[in-house]
C-alpha cells in the first residue's frame, strides 16, 4: 500500500476554519500539509497567532495565490470568509478550464447553492461567477459520497446545513417529509468566527441566549436544495440561537407526520454503517460530540409528531472535520483516518 | 396611608425557591418576614446556609408547621417539592375550612391543575386531596388579576408555564391560537433545584446542551388548562432543554397562522400597561431580564407563521418574582412594590 | 425631614461603569439622574442601547459638556475611560476656582495618585494638569469617610485597589503591614469595558485563564500610595488573571508575619460595624457578592503566614457601587441608601 | 520492529480518570486495551455510561480483581480513589513479591509520599502498607525518566503536583530554589472527579471562585518530597481556588530571589527538548493546553523577583495522559505515542 501522503494548502488559514484545518491535517497520516496563507499575517508563524500548535507545526502564513497553489498541491483548501471565496474560485478557472491539479474543498457558502439568485438573496451579494456553480458537489458526506469521491470541486456545507440536513436526508430519500418542518438551532460563540465583536464580546455573551435570523438564516435554501435533490419539496422553518457554549450546534426539529415510528426506524436505518452518525431514541449531548466528528441524533416519537434532536460540533463534524472527511473520500483513505478523536469528557 | 407591613413566613425556605423568596420578602417595604422553615436546617441561621444574605437576615431556620404558621401571619409561602405540598396544604384546612388568616401562595406544582387524574398522569403521584384543587386560583399574574386579588389560596405558575403561557394567553383569550402549537424551551441549571445531581454536575452541564422530558414536561397540562380557562383548545407540542446558563427561561414558539401580523397586534396591545412584560419585535436576551421580575416577548412575522420568543428569569419571574407581584395583588400594594430590580449589566 | 432629590448627571454613560451607575441612580431614592452624556450616541434612549432598563428610563444620552453639567447638577459622575478624565476635569476649573455646585465623582484613574510622574509611568499618558490631583479625595470610603464627605472632587478608586486595598488597610493603619505582600488576583470580564476585544471574545475566554501586566498593573501605584498614606511602605507584587467569569474580582493575598492571628484580629475589628465589609475566618465567594455591594474578606492564619482572599463585584462595590457609597456620604445620606440589593443567589 | 501491542486494564474505570485513560487507551497505536474495571457499574459498557465513547469502545465493565488482572495484562492502571489503592496494591504482592508480570500505574495519591506518617497526616487515613511506597517510582515524567523506564511500581502525580512541581523542579535541581515558594492555583471542575457535590453543583460553582484547603492542600508534601529529592529544602505555601472551568490547572507562583533571569534560564534550558513541556516569557493559557498533553510554563522577570505560571489539563498532563507518557517510558514507546492530540481552538 502506497502510504505516500499527498500534499495539501489552505487558503484563509487564520480564521478558526482555517485553524481547525491546520490542526486536523497536521495530524492527519496521509497528508502533507505545505502552505497556509493569509492576508492579513504574511510572515508570521503559525504557532505564534495559534500556539496551541506550538511544538507541533513550523508553518508560516505565506501570499500564495489560490491559483499558484492549485498548481502545486493535491489539496486544496478555501477557508476565506463568506462573499471572497468567489473570486478565488474564479482565479482558479482558465477558459472554463481548472488550473492546476489540485482538488478543491471550498469551505465558504459561496459554492452550495445551485441558483445564484437565491444566493443573492439570500447572502445580499450578487454572484458574479454563478455559472461555476454547477462545477461544485455539494460535500455533505453522507449523502454524496460517490458525487464527492469523483469531484474536483467540492462545496462543504454550512454547519446548521450538516446538523439539520443529515437529519432530515433519510426522510426526504426515502419520501417521508412532512411538508413543514420546524427547526430551533441553538450555537455555540465559535461559529461567529475569530472576530471579535459586540455579540460575542464575552460579558455579554457568557450567561446569555437569544434569537437571530429568524426564519431567514442562509443555510435554509441550502438545506431545501438539498432536500430538493433527493426528491422532497418541504418548507423549513429555522430559528437559530445563541447559546451560552463556545461550540456546537444542537438543532432539534418538529416533524407533524401520521407515523412517527415508521420516519424513526428510516432515519435509524439510513445511518447504521455510517461510521460518523450515531442514533439513539434519546437525547444527544453536546458534550458526546464536542471535539470530534461524530453527529449524534436523537429521535422521540410523540403522537402524530416526530422530534429529532442532531448535535454536532461547529468547527469539525460542521466544518473542518467534515472536509477532511470528504478528503479522505476525494482521494481514498479510509473514511475515519485522521478523525479519529473523541472529546475528552466531560 | 397605613405602611404597617403585612407578617409573612416561608415553609420550606432552604431550596432555591425559598431563598429568592426570603431575598425579596426581606428587601420588600411593606413585609415582615418573621418565620422561614425546614425540616433538615432547623436551628440554622440563614445566613449560615446563604452567605450572601450576611448583614441584611437573622433569621433561623425553624420547624413551625404550616397550620401553625397560617394562624401567625398574614401571608404563607410554600416553597415544598412537588408533591411535599399536598398534605402541607390539606393540613390548612379543618372540617373544609381554612385554619387561620393566611392567604397562602403555594410554589410547588400540586394546585395548580383542576384535575387530579392529570396531575397524577404528569407529576406520577396519587393526590390524596384532589378536592382541594378547586381553592386555588392559578397565579398567572397579568391573567388572573382580580381572581388572584380576591384569593385565599394562590398556586404560583411554573417557571416555563409563565414563559410560554404570558406569550400564548392573549392569543387565546383573541380567540386567535392556532390548534398546535410547536415550543421549544431552554432552561438554566437553576432551575433544577439546590440539590446536586448528575445532571447539574458542573463538569457535565458547563458547556453542554441537551433536552430532556420531550413532548412530556408536566408544565403541558398546566399550560394547556390556563388557555383553554380563556376558551383556546390547543395542543402544545414542548421540547424542554438544559443550557449551560445558570438563570433563566428562553421559549421559543412557532405558531402557524394565515395572519401573523394580526396576532402580533394583539400580543403587544395586551401587555402595553403591564408593568413586567416588555413587547418588542426582536429578540428577547437573557441578559436583560436576569436578576429583574421581567418577562421579555419578542414577536417575529413570516409568512403563514408567527414566532414568539418568551425569556425570563426562572428564580423571578419564574418563581419568587410572581409569587410577590401576586402578594402585592392580594394585599394591595403597588404591582411594583419590592420588584423594583433590574439585572445588572451585562 | 427633607426627602427632595438631590439631581445628577453622568459623562460618558455608554460604558459598563456608566451603564451600572445609570441603574444605580435611577433606582436611588434621594437622587434625580437628569442627564446622561455619550459622544458617539447623541440622541440614542438608553434603553435603546440597554435594554434591559426599558421601563424603568426614559433618558436620552445627551452632548452636555462637563462644565455645562457642574452647573445644572449636585452631582457630577464622570465614567470616561482613562486618559479622557485628565481634560474633562480641566474644563471644570476657571482660574484654579471649580465651576458650579457640583460635586465631582471621577470614575477614572486619573486622579487618583498625588504624583503625575507616577501617572505617566503606569498609564502612558502625560498628566497635562497634574496641579489638579491634589484636589482630589481618593474615594476609598470605608477609610476617607469624612474626607470623602467634605470633599467637591472625589477619585473613585479601581476594581483591584477597592478589593486590595481594604484587605490591607486596616494593617497599615495599625502599622502591622509586612514589607513585601504578594497579590494574585482574579478578574471577570467585564473589567474590560464594553468595546469588544479579542482578549474578551467569548470563544477565547469563556474556558480560559491567563495572566496579564504580570507586576505592572497601574493599580499597583495606587494601592502603594493609599497604604503609604496610612504610614506603610510596603511593596506590592500583583499578578493579575483574566478568569472565565463575566462579574468580580477575587483577590489572594500572601503576607509572610510572625504573628497572623493578630493581624486578622485588626482586620475584623476594622470592619465590625462597616455595612458593606463582611470579614469571615474562611473563603469568600464570588457568588456571595457578585450584585451587591459588598466586600467579603476572608482570613487564614498560617505558621508565619496570613493569607487573605478579597472578593467583590468589580462593577460595584469595584466602581458604581462604591461611587454612590461616596456620594451617600458626600451629600449626608444613609450608607447603605440605593445600595441594598443583593445578589440573587447561586 | 515489532508492533504488536500490549495488553492492558484499568481497576476503577468509571471515575473522570479512568474514563480519560479508557479514551487514550483506546487510541494508543501500541495498546490493547483488555480490560475494564468498576464496583459499581458491572456489566455496563463503558458506552452507555460514556456515550462519547460510542463507536471506539465495545468493552463491558468488568470485575476482575487487581491480582487477576496482574497476572493478565502487560500493564494495569489503578483508578482508585485515595485511600482505596492502599488495599489494591497490597493485594498485587504476595509474601513481599509481586503478583503476575503486570507493570502498574496508580493514579491515586496513596503511593505518592516516601513518608507514611507524612500521608495519614494530610490524607486523614492509616497508610496500612505503608512498607509498600519505597516500592514506587514518582511519575513525573520529566525529571524520573530513567527510573520510571525501568520501575515495575509507578505513582502517577498529583494534578496540582504535576503543574507546580515542573515549575519548581529545574531550580530545585540547580540549587536555586528560594526558601519559600507562594502558590497561588486554580482549577477547573473535574478536578473533583465524577460525583456530583454541592460544590460542583453547576448553578453554584459557574460564575463563582473561592478558595479550597487554604495552605493544607495534601500536594504540598508530595512537591516538597520531590523537590527534597533534587536537594531542595524548600518551603512551599499553596492557595487552591476553584475556577469556573471544567479543565485546567493554572498555578502561579512567586518566588522571591537575587537574580531572576538566571531561573528563568534554568527553566528554560531544562525542557529545551521535551516533548510537552513548552516554556515561555509571556502568559500560558489554559486554552492552549486542554485537550492536550502539554504543561506550558510562562517566566515573569521581576526586581528581585520571579512569577512562573504554569498551565496544564488536569485530566491529561496532570493525570491520564502522564499516565500514558509513563506507560510509554516503562515499555519503550516513542514519547509522544497516543499522545498526539492538540485541543481543538479555542
Amino acid at each position: 500500500m502506497d502510504q505516500t501522503p499527498i500534499t495539501a494548502a489552505i487558503v484563509g488559514a487564520t480564521g478558526y476554519v482555517g485553524a481547525e484545518l491546520t490542526r486536523l491535517l497536521l495530524a492527519h497520516p496521509r497528508v502533507s500539509l505545505e502552505h497556509v496563507t493569509s492576508r492579513s499575517r504574511v510572515g508570521t508563524r503559525v504557532d505564534a497567532l495559534y500556539p496551541h500548535l506550538e511544538g507541533r507545526c513550523g508553518l508560516v502564513y505565506g501570499d500564495e495565490t489560490p491559483a499558484q497553489l492549485a498548481r502545486r498541491v493535491d489539496a486544496l483548501f478555501l477557508a476565506l470568509p463568506h462573499g471572497a471565496s468567489i473570486e478565488a474560485v474564479a482565479s482558479l478557472f482558465e477558459d472554463g478550464a481548472p488550473i492546476g491539479r489540485a482538488r478543491v474543498i471550498d469551505m465558504s457558502g459561496d459554492f452550495r447553492l445551485e441558483d445564484p439568485a437565491l444566493y443573492e438573496e439570500h447572502y445580499g451579494v450578487e454572484h458574479l461567477f454563478g455559472e461555476l456553480l454547477g462545477r461544485f458537489v455539494y460535500g455533505l458526506s453522507e449523502w454524496n459520497a460517490e458525487a464527492i469521491a469523483a469531484a474536483q470541486h467540492v462545496a462543504n456545507p454550512g454547519c446548521f446545513a450538516t446538523a439539520i440536513g443529515l437529519a432530515l436526508a433519510p426522510l426526504a430519500a426515502a419520501g417521508l417529509l412532512p411538508d413543514r418542518v420546524t427547526a430551533f438551532a441553538a450555537t455555540g460563540s465559535t461559529g461567529s468566527g475569530a472576530s471579535a465583536s459586540k455579540g460575542t464580546h464575552h460579558p455579554e455573551r457568557a450567561t446569555n441566549y437569544k434569537l437571530y435570523k429568524v426564519l431567514r438564516h442562509q443555510h435554509v435554501p441550502e438545506i431545501e436544495t438539498m432536500l430538493a435533490s433527493l426528491g422532497a419539496e418541504t418548507r423549513l422553518s429555522m430559528v437559530p440561537a445563541s447559546a451560552p457554549m463556545t461550540h456546537g450546534i444542537f438543532a432539534t426539529l418538529h416533524l407533524p407526520c401520521d407515523d412517527p415510528e415508521t420516519l424513526a426506524r428510516v432515519v435509524e436505518v439510513a445511518y447504521a454503517d455510517a461510521p460518523f452518525v450515531r442514533v439513539r431514541r434519546s437525547t444527544p449531548q453536546l458534550n458526546w460530540v464536542v471535539g470530534s466528528n461524530f453527529a449524534d441524533i436523537g429521535l422521540f416519537c410523540g403522537d402524530g409528531e416526530l422530534v429529532v434532536a442532531s448535535a454536532l460540533d461547529n468547527t469539525l463534524k460542521g466544518a473542518a472535520g467534515q472536509a477532511v472527511q470528504n478528503l479522505n473520500l476525494m482521494f481514498g483513505f479510509e473514511p475515519t483516518r485522521g478523525l479519529g478523536a473523541v472529546a475528552s469528557l466531560p
